[in-house]
Order: structure tokens, then sequence, then C-alpha cells
């Protein structure tokens, strides 16, 4: 939601993608649903069953951890996650002649996701160039843009507040309950909370529990 | 199909993926099932509907030209098409820990398609070594295989027939009656028909129309 909110101050017309792929948090195709009807022009969700594939705690049955962001990349790591959804924004750029593709990935307060990381943004961009009409016809190639990349979770969250962001409509939780609720535990809780008490600002999020 | 013969000729196990996109030309998806039935190990159909995006003969209303390959990139150009498949076929590797991707794209008697060019296919390549947990951990990056890129149409037919291709079983055609019968005329059928002349061999394919 800060990634479309700095596309909208920036004065692009926001074009919002959801990929509805098998998630187990599909609560939050709803969350992306309030944001898009706040910041998006357009908004399409993409039905793309990951679950074909398998290999991860977020489309899977196993389970997502619950004892804190640790070393080395986690289970909860879709394979090839972004380079599909952004394969997805590259095909539809092309149609609509989009000149930006915006993704909110971070490569401080994160993961360790491999595709989270700029020098896979940066090989992504090259491919893209080459991948599409404007690479034969040598017209500009579509930019694609990552303005949370290099911040922290706090500035992140500093930057959605001064553009006026409501963060009560947002949902980071891999694992919530049915009702909505987060659970309070697994790495994107924890990297959220931890952002909103560096910041000094309350989280609105409703947690299943009090947390570590 | 030569492009799975070639593979299992080479010792690899097939394991094949197809994506029901909303082609125009979805009978190819039952010429996919018995092509897989045949050198595949396994086959999963991947449903993703691309006309969501829409801006291809392929996949909307666009009329798909009958009047010979011609120069720059046609309407049957289906945006970052093979970007996308390629995707997915890293997610699945990755999954599976396959160690090739192959993929039957062409750049000698092709359509002109950016995203079946030599120096497209190195930069997925580079890409896709970023992308996963191999571009992390440095364990060996799945291998993308392009076995028909520098090959003619001649070639690939004649190839194929050595390694005993059925081409009953294939089709090509963009644009096939719903009965089946390609129509003769679009590019797909131009460079087949070329490549099985210039290879002196007979086209089992029933076409609707004897074609130029």
């Amino acid at each position: 939601m800060v990634c479309a909110a700095l596309a909208r101050e920036a004065g692009y017309s926001v074009i919002a993608l959801t990929v509805d792929y098998g998630q187990r948090h599909r609560i939050e195709l709803e969350a992306a649903r309030r944001i898009a009807a706040e910041l998006a022009d357009r908004h399409v969700v993409l039905p793309l069953d990951l679950r074909a594939f398998g290999g991860s705690a977020l489309t899977g049955d196993i389970e997502v951890p619950k004892d804190g962001v640790g070393e080395g990349i986690p289970v909860t790591y879709v394979p090839a996650r972004n380079t599909i959804f952004l394969s997805f924004c590259l095909a539809w750029s092309e149609v609509l002649h989009a000149s930006d593709i915006f993704i909110g990935v971070n490569a401080l307060d994160y993961s360790g996701y491999p595709d989270c990381r700029p020098e896979y943004v940066a090989a992504f961009q090259h491919m893209a160039n080459l991948a599409t009409r404007g690479g034969v016809e040598g017209t500009t190639p579509v930019r694609i843009q990552t303005p949370l990349l290099h911040l922290t979770k706090r500035e992140i969250i500093e930057l959605g507040r001064s553009l006026g962001v409501d963060y009560s409509i947002t949902l980071s939780c891999y694992d919530p309950s049915p009702e909505g609720l987060a659970c309070g535990h697994c790495d994107a809780c924890h990297l959220r909370r931890k952002g909103f008490a560096e910041a000094g600002l309350d989280d609105p999020t409703q947690y299943a529990s009090a947390g570590h």
C-alpha cells in the first residue's frame, strides 16, 4: 500500500494487479481490494493456482514458522513468485503501454527471499528490456521501480504515514485466523510489529495474541 | 514435441507443463496431452487466463493474419508469454529440483517474436540464476536449454523424424477449425509447411484448404 501511495503521490495513474495464487492468507485478497479501491484507477485479481507446483508454506501443508526471523531462506518462500508476478506485470504493461511497474519488495527488514534483492531486480529489468516489443523495435522499455528496496520497515511505515496511508485496511500476516486476526508470530508479523515499534506508532492490526 | 523427444533421447525424465491461457487454438491442449502421453513422465495443464490482459490475436478478438510471414512483430505475439511460461517452469523446477528447463523456441524460421531470441534466453537465464534459492545458497542453477534455437524448420523436422516423432499427433496452426483442421494460411502453418516441403517429407496435418 505504501508503494502504491508513493506512485500516486508521484502523479502516476495506478493500475493494480493482485494474484489469487492459492495463498494460505487469502484474506489478503480482501485487503488488496480495499487498498485498490482507495488508490487504484483499475484493479484486476488474476487467479493462478500455484498449489499445482507446491513447495512453500504459503501454498501447501507446511506449517508457517512462528519462532522469529531466522537465517537463510524460510519455508514461506514461494518458488519464483516475484518472477511470476513481475512477468504478469510485464505482459499487462506492454498491452497498456504503461511506463513503469512498481513492486514493494524490500531487502533490509525482510525474510531473505532471493527475489527481493537488488541484483535480482536489475536482472529482471535487463531481461524485460529484451522480452517485449520494445526490445526489438527500440522503444523505451518499461521501468521497474522498487522505491522500498533499501528502506527499513521503520522508514517504510513513517513514509506511509506521511502519505496518509490508512494502515488499518492493510494486512501483513502469513497465517491469519479465519476471522482475519493476525497471528502475531510469523515473520511478516514480526517485521511489521518491529517497524511500528521503532517508528513509535500504534499498529492498528488486530492480533490473535500479544506476541513475543 | 521435437524438443521433448530430444530431452528424452538425451536421457532426461520429462516433466511437461502446458498452459491453458485462453488461446484461440485451444485444441493444441489436446495435442499437448497426446504428446505428453507419449514422451513425458508427468504432465500438468495449468489454467491461466491471459485474456485478462488481452493485446494479442491469440487471446482476443483480433483476426489471425493469413497473408504470409511479414516484417516486424505480428499481432499473434502474446505479450511476455514466454517469460510467463519460463517463470512457471522456474518455479516448478525449483520445487522438483529439476536440473534443466527445455523450451522449443526458434529464432530462424519464426515470426519475429522478441521472446524467441538468443539474447532474450540468455537474459532470462541470468535472471533465473538470481531469482531462486540457488542464487543465495550457491547451488547449481537450473539450466535453460533451447536445442531448436538455431535450427531451420527443415532441420527441426528432419531431427524429429530421426527421433521417431509422430507428427500426426502434433498441431502448429494458430487458427484451426472447430473440428481441428489447420487453416493452412497463418504464420504457423506457413512455417510448418515450408519446413516439411524443404525436408521432402509428407506433412500429415489435415488442412482445411490447400493453402498458397
